[in-house]
C-alpha cells in the first residue's frame, strides 16, 4: 500500500494506492453511512457491483459516458434523486470514473445541503494521475469547460491501478500527458521514466511520481490563487483546442501535447520530447482554425480584462507564470 | 458609521452600516471590476439605478419576487448571462435585496468559475439583521428548502437602514422576529429593546445587536457543525410550516416565530413573549396538519438518520442543542 497525505488547510486528504484495493474500498470508507454511488456507462459494470456490494446502504446513478455528462441537466438529476431518497449531510458520495464523473460527483458533493462527504476512486490513468486530488469539481456551462464549480476536497482518494487493465491504450496514454506535465515543470526523473524502455512497466511509478508534484503544488496553493496556475501548464491553448472540437475526436491530454509543445522555447527539449510523444501516440501539433481558438480561449475562464496568464518552460522543472496581454497569446498559437 | 468585522478563519468581512450608505457603496467596493448587479423586482428600481450610476461597467439582472427565484433554472439562468457577457473570475456579484436574492447571487458567486467575489447590500430587516451575514448561500429544489447551496462568505456587507422606508409593516415585522431570536438565544438587553416604547426608534439599534449575536456565533462555528446551530432555534418547526404553507401566504419570520414559541418550556417567558408578538403581530400559532408538517421535517436537512437536533430555550440566553428521535418532534408541533 502506497499511501500519501494531502495538507490542507482545514484538511488532511489520504491517497492510498495498491492493485485490488477497489475489493477492500469499504474497510478504508467506512459503512456507517449511505452512499450515493456516481459511476458512467464507460465504467464497466462489474467494478460498480464490486464497489456497492461492500455497503449495506449504497445506491447507484451510472451517468451517460463522456464531457456532456458534466452539464447542470445531469447534476439537477442527481440531486432531486438524493432528495428523493433523503441523503441527509451525514451520507457520503462515491465517485467511481474518471476526470468527467470525479467533477460531477464532486460538485454534486460540494453543494447538495452545502457539502457533503465525498470520496473518488478514479478509473482512469487521467483521473488517476491529476483530476482526482486538488478538489477542483465542476460541470461545463453553454460550451465553456469547467465554468461552474467549486473547490471541494475529497475525504480520501483511493487508486487501484488494477482497473486500468480494461482502459483502451488511447485513454491510458491520454492520461499519462498529464504526468508528463507534472515531470516537466518540476521533476526530471519523471520525465526520465518516460524514457526507459517498457513505459507500462513505469506505469505505477509515473503516477506516484506524478501524484506527488501535484500534492506538493496544491499543498502550497488550494485554490489556485497563484503557484498552482503552473498546473495549467499546456492547459490555456489546450482548453481552446478542446473547445475548438467541441470536446469530441481530441482527447483532454492530446489537446494538452500540443498545448505544451507550443509553450516550451527551448528547441533541445522539443526534440527530447518528441520520441516520448511518439509512444504514447501523441501529434506535436493539429489542424485548428487559430482565429476560432483564440475565440475560445479568450473567453476561458483564464481570460482576466485585458492580461492572460499563461506558463511558459525554459527547462525541466523551470515553469514560469507569465502576465501577457490577451492578443499575445496568438504568438503561440 | 457602524463598523464590525467578522473574523472567519480564511477572511475579514466587514459590516458597515449607516444611513444613506446606498448612495456611497461604490467608495468602499471599489470600482476597479466589472459588477453584475442582481436584484430583484420587489425591489425599488430607484435603489438599483442609484447603485448602477456608481459603477462604470455594471450589468443589472432583475429576477421574479419571492421565493421562486431561489431556483436551480434562475441561477442557471444568471450564469449563462455572466458567460455570455465574459464575466472574469476578477469580476464581481452585488446582490441588492432579500434573503432571496442573497441567497441567490450568494450561489451564483459561490460557483461561477468556482467563486468570484461577492457583496451583500440588504434590503429588508430580515437580510439586514440575518441572511446577509454568515455565508450560507442556497437555492431550493424538489420543494426543499435550501437544498442545494454552499457556504460562501461574501467580502462585504453594506446595511442603508433608509431603504427600509419602502418596506411594508408586515416585512419589516417578518425579519424583526430573527432579532428577537438573537436576544432569545444570546442577549437579554437585545429582547428589551423590544420592550421599550416606540419599536420603531429601537429599530437600527435592534439590527445592531442582532448583528453582533450572529457575528459571535459564526465566528464560532462558520460551517455549522456544532454551536451554529443555535441559530436555527424555531426553525426546525418554522421551516415545516413555511414548507406546508408551500413558501406562501406565511412569512419566514411568521412561522418562526411559531416554531420559537413551541420551543420554550417556561410558561412565564412564554407569557413575557406574547405582548411582543402582538406588537410585530405575530401569532403564536397558526393552522396546519401536524402529519403533513412532520413529513416536511423529517425530509429537511436537518433530519439525519433516525435522530433529529432541536434548538430549546429554558431561559433567556440559555439555548440548548438537543439530540432527540425524529419521532419525538411531534410532541412539539
Amino acid at each position: 500500500m502506497e499511501e500519501m497525505i494531502v495538507s490542507l488547510k482545514d484538511k488532511q486528504v489520504p491517497i492510498r494506492m495498491e492493485r485490488g484495493l477497489l475489493k477492500e474500498a469499504a474497510r478504508w470508507i467506512g459503512t456507517d453511512h449511505r452512499v450515493m454511488l456516481i459511476t458512467d456507462q464507460g465504467v464497466p459494470e462489474q467494478y460498480s457491483r464490486i464497489l456497492a456490494a461492500q455497503f449495506p446502504n449504497c445506491e447507484i446513478m451510472r451517468v451517460m459516458q463522456g464531457e456532456g455528462a458534466k452539464s447542470l441537466e445531469v447534476y439537477q438529476r442527481i440531486l432531486s434523486r438524493m432528495l428523493q431518497l433523503r441523503f441527509s449531510r451525514q451520507d457520503r458520495i462515491i465517485a467511481l470514473g474518471g476526470g468527467v464523473v470525479g467533477d460531477l460527483a464532486g460538485f454534486v458533493a460540494a453543494t447538495y445541503m452545502r457539502g457533503i462527504r465525498f470520496v473518488n476512486i478514479p478509473t482512469t490513468t487521467l483521473s488517476q494521475i491529476d483530476s482526482s486530488i486538488g478538489g477542483k469539481v465542476a460541470v461545463n456551462l453553454d460550451g465553456v469547460k469547467n465554468s461552474v464549480g467549486a473547490f471541494w476536497q475529497p475525504e480520501m482518494v483511493l487508486i487501484d491501478p488494477l482497473v486500468l487493465k480494461t482502459l483502451p491504450q488511447r485513454h491510458v496514454n491520454n492520461g499519462l500527458v498529464e504526468a508528463l506535465k507534472a515531470g516537466l515543470i518540476a521533476d526530471e526523473k519523471l520525465v526520465e521514466l518516460f524514457e526507459k524502455p517498457d513505459l507500462t512497466e513505469q506505469r505505477e511509478a509515473i503516477i506516484l511520481r506524478a501524484l506527488k508534484v501535484k500534492k506538493q503544488v496544491v499543498e502550497q496553493d488550494e485554490h489556485e490563487t497563484g503557484l498552482r496556475k503552473i498546473l495549467n501548464f499546456g492547459h490555456t491553448i489546450g482548453h481552446g483546442i478542446e473547445s475548438y472540437y467541441h470536446l469530441q475526436q481530441v482527447y483532454h491530454g492530446e489537446a494538452v501535447a500540443v498545448g505544451m509543445m507550443k509553450m516550451i522555447e527551448d528547441p533541445q527539449l522539443r526534440q527530447r520530447l518528441r520520441p516520448i510523444y511518439q509512444r504514447l501516440q501523441l501529434k506535436e501539433d493539429l489542424d485548428y482554425d487559430r482565429q476560432k481558438v483564440y475565440e475560445y480561449i479568450t473567453r476561458d475562464k483564464k481570460a482576466d480584462g485585458s492580461t492572460l496568464t499563461v506558463v511558459t518552460l525554459k527547462q525541466v522543472g523551470q515553469a514560469q507564470l507569465q502576465e501577457i496581454p490577451i492578443e499575445k497569446i496568438r504568438a503561440y498559437l
